[in-house]
């Protein structure tokens, strides 16, 4: 199949949060990216750039604005965002009515971080790079081992999963 | 995106080793699909069924020929096999050529057993429901986050990666 | 050697942090200690019961007194405390100034919590009760693999290690 | 308490087991022991010595003896010897025959490989190292959270745990 490079944009989010053993909280450092990639043994040609290390509830219109620059900037076809969850949604509607044409975009997440043992952050990744490379040119959300269009998703904050909009 | 249910073949291999504190040996006892689909939260429909347990260098013609009527008699189009890397080429050319029209199969499997702690087994799976939601008809091998068709794909053994035939 | 049973207090810290997934904090729900015991294949005879379930920043004396009661009433000859490490060595010194004759108690914790893959606490809790086994009547603080007295013993924040005290 | 040096002698045995994924066998590689006490955060000061690395079925005459030299000839009087479970009551009972005078010895292992997230292993580890610290001279092995005398332990293999002798 396609083997054209994966552009890896990273935002921060859960996937990447770290226990700072100091005082007790969760902090970010570098992005587990790399190291996810080698424990997948991924050999998809992919280009990894961090754009910001964010708590997706602390991310505003400007890095919005950036990260939709970065994928029009982008020699890519296919980009994989890895964000926040609880505002995944929003970025994703904000690419996806910005338009980014001939472009296949997917942003993923995690609901536990990857440094903890039990995180669905490896699963997810996988399946946010095969969607990458399988669909078609438009902007999706890829969690819970599903994708969804950028115009119809919502993350369902009482269950933690992401869901089609009713109707 | 698609939800229609996908179907998970279980066959065996590195995905399901399980390491026998008695004698120091590793062997099969239960699939730990399930245990990696709730790991993943995945919301995917799936209907998980065990066809067999064994290491994929002691799969014979007939073990294949089973997974090849299971994958005819299912009523699902997207169905993903779980599959020692050894031979995985091997089988996916036996449906490849049988042909299954109309569904999707995916195999995938894992280079160290999903009960390790550095396994791939996790990525895998996300990468091959994924794909076995978004690709046509068709055969294929999703390992190393890549997905391969049936006719074009052989596990090298010297790196322990999987490939297209050269050409 | 000895395996009269010992008694494990269960009161909160590090050691038992969760993550949860809703809001992105840690907090307590329940122990893993049974979990790590199972892992650790421990064959100790032990009663393991669930003091409080706190921060050690938040505990107060009325709690340390709660402790010392609990450690005094308990037939045990030989009790574990799992606590928090931020004021470990202020409970082993509240313990070790009322005396506790007759009775080895070894306190001890974790810097990163359990649920982490990374986490310390196995190790410390192997040690722990090793101690308690072991040692003399007295109360210590088993952390880094090393054993203090109560009244030789600090956290070392700026290096999250515990040290004697400078002599 | 006491903080002289530990010296820990590897032998190989479970511990160290790692999962060959061209072959699918277990085999032995380097020690997993830095990475351990890296892992326990472990302070006490401890030199690391590999004097062999095989499973303790393949354990012969000649390699206790070497291991026994190896204990006369270390300048430390507390000393972990991490060991194959299955002979570890009869290199226990080698070394305590010959006597090794002045010297806590003690032998300790894990039923799963430390490379496998479930491993006993860190938990054998901190209590190994506690009871080198804190039992008077003699040869012991420490399995299970428990500590034996080397005349009084074997391992029982139908359910895979280390027991006193019957008596």
């Amino acid at each position: 199949m396609m083997s054209s490079t994966v552009r890896i944009f990273v935002t921060g989010g859960t996937f990447d949060k770290e226990y700072n053993e100091r005082d007790g909280s969760l902090f970010f450092k570098d992005t587990h990216l790399h190291e996810m990639l080698q424990l997948g043994r991924c050999r998809v040609p992919v280009e990894v750039r961090t754009l910001m290390m964010v708590d997706s509830l602390e991310m505003d219109d400007e890095d919005r604005e950036l990260i939709l620059q970065q994928c029009r900037k982008s020699d890519a076809d296919r980009i994989v965002i890895t964000h926040g969850t609880d505002t995944m949604a929003v970025t994703a509607r904000r690419l996806g009515e910005a338009g980014l044409p001939g472009k296949t975009v997917v942003l993923t997440g995690a609901m536990i971080p990857f440094a903890f043992g039990s995180s669905d952050g490896l699963f997810n990744l996988g399946a946010a790079l095969a969607f990458a490379q399988s669909l078609p040119p438009g902007v999706y959300v890829a969690m819970n081992g599903r994708c969804f269009d950028w115009d119809n998703v919502r993350k369902n904050k009482a269950i933690g999963e992401f869901e089609a909009l009713a109707g």
